[in-house]
């Protein structure tokens, strides 16, 4: 195997290009995914490996977990201490890197069936949002989720460990515009529901997300869904609380969001 | 004002005591917080500011700020960079520190009304988790929160920023042990429900919150409910997934969690 102790390594120098550049990432249809963990969920997710790094101490100590990374890798280099310093985006380490190819966008689409809640994101900010959001839907059930407008990228080191790795499976659609992607799911079927924290709007525990199609869209952090979306659902939804609601954070948000959209009481006679 | 240049300086070194270790926040009562909104928030809400450190950089930019936490302050310090360094839990400092007494343990007890829903967080691990935790729970409404066994310190570093400053308006109350507490809140009238992940145990929506008093106990994050709580309560509950189920996070299960206790349908007339 070959090894690399340069951090000038053209190899390890192209690798290290996708770290914090997102415009890099969507030009070369590449994302570097760091740690035993997250490479081996992106082997297991069919994820295509095109190199794998490693430092001797990793192969030690994550020997089970290289196994499966380097069944599916392309091409495997060991590298020294100070390369892994340049791949990496955390503090320590751990020493495994995968330069991936993007998850087929095809992935998401073949697995969910036509009449699956949808979630639509505009203009989310924070990676670690973006990364919690996708976690929480792959575990709740089936959703089909869009990024519209300048939502932070899902293959950025902090969206990919926020996310444990739900973007290799439930990889989110691009959408040229609002009006074309709600527009489309209004075709399909699909009540469409602006999220928003105005006390005014209609509290989303008064829907019955048993019956029909539906679509919650949730906007910026800060600044919430643009008048032009908003324009365009069927209706403005809330949360209804009790507390201090200006501290509920954009994630936490949308967890109860997406939990509402499933949620089966017994009184329906539909519990899963 | 007097300035601090010196990093050796004892008020510092004794501040900064405060960041990493748990113990000593505990023993002299203390714990210091950092960045410009976090102790705006702890002057807002009533937490004794014994010092405030801020740099000659901050006092331009956060002026504001400043303007709110001077008034609270019992004594103000100049710090040069370096020494904001020394107090520092980030990468990139604001320049704010104060170091402040505990929260009055009083203080949730004293807001709380006697048949509020109460959450126990039982061996919680993750600062991060346990932040997020209270600041939903501070968002969605008002919860009696206890912390059982080893569970991480509210008043970390982590910990605070992940809260927004939640601990500081909704103490979490120690307890000695879980039959203790546990005992205690039956005496109360709770029914005490544990949250495991097993399929086996009784759904979650299948219970009205509404009527009666609720407690939900949430185990660590990753060996869940120790077997001496789960047997101490009622019934386990569990949320019921149609996903990757363990993909769900501490923190994201939480929210469903506390979602449904204070969760009222239109069905029963009492919405909020």
């Amino acid at each position: 195997m070959e090894r690399i102790t340069s951090r000038r390594n053209p190899l390890v120098r192209s690798a290290a290009a996708l770290l914090g550049s997102s415009r890099e990432r969507r030009e070369r249809r590449e994302f570097l995914c760091e740690g035993a963990r997250l490479c081996r969920d992106a082997a297991a997710s069919g994820v295509k490996i095109k190199t794998c790094f490693f430092t001797p101490r990793a192969r030690e100590k994550y020997r089970g977990y290289l196994e499966r990374i380097l069944g599916a890798a392309e091409s495997v280099y060991m590298i020294e201490d100070p390369v892994a310093g340049l791949l990496s985006d955390t503090k320590s380490p751990q020493g495994i890197f995968c330069l991936c190819a993007w998850p087929r966008q095809a992935a998401n689409n073949g697995q969910a069936a036509p009449d699956e809640p949808c979630l639509v994101l505009e203009n989310l900010q924070d990676p670690g949002n973006l990364g919690t959001i996708l976690r929480t839907a792959e575990a709740l059930g089936r959703f089909r989720v869009f990024l519209l407008g300048d939502c932070c990228d899902p293959l950025s080191p902090k969206a990919l460990r926020a996310s444990m790795g739900a973007a290799f499976r439930l990889w989110p659609e691009g959408a040229a515009s609002a009006e074309e992607l709600l527009w489309r799911l209004k075709n399909e079927g699909y009540s469409i529901h602006g999220a928003v924290p105005a006390e005014t709007a209609r509290p989303v525990t008064g829907i019955d997300f048993t019956k029909g199609r539906h679509t919650v869209v949730i906007g910026n952090e800060g600044s919430g869904l643009t008048r032009e979306t908003a324009g365009l659902c069927h209706d403005l939804i809330t949360i209804p609380m009790g507390g201090r609601a200006e501290s509920l954070n954009a994630a936490a948000a949308a967890t109860v969001l997406l939990w509402e959209l499933l949620r089966r009481g017994e009184s329906d006679g539909t519990a899963e």
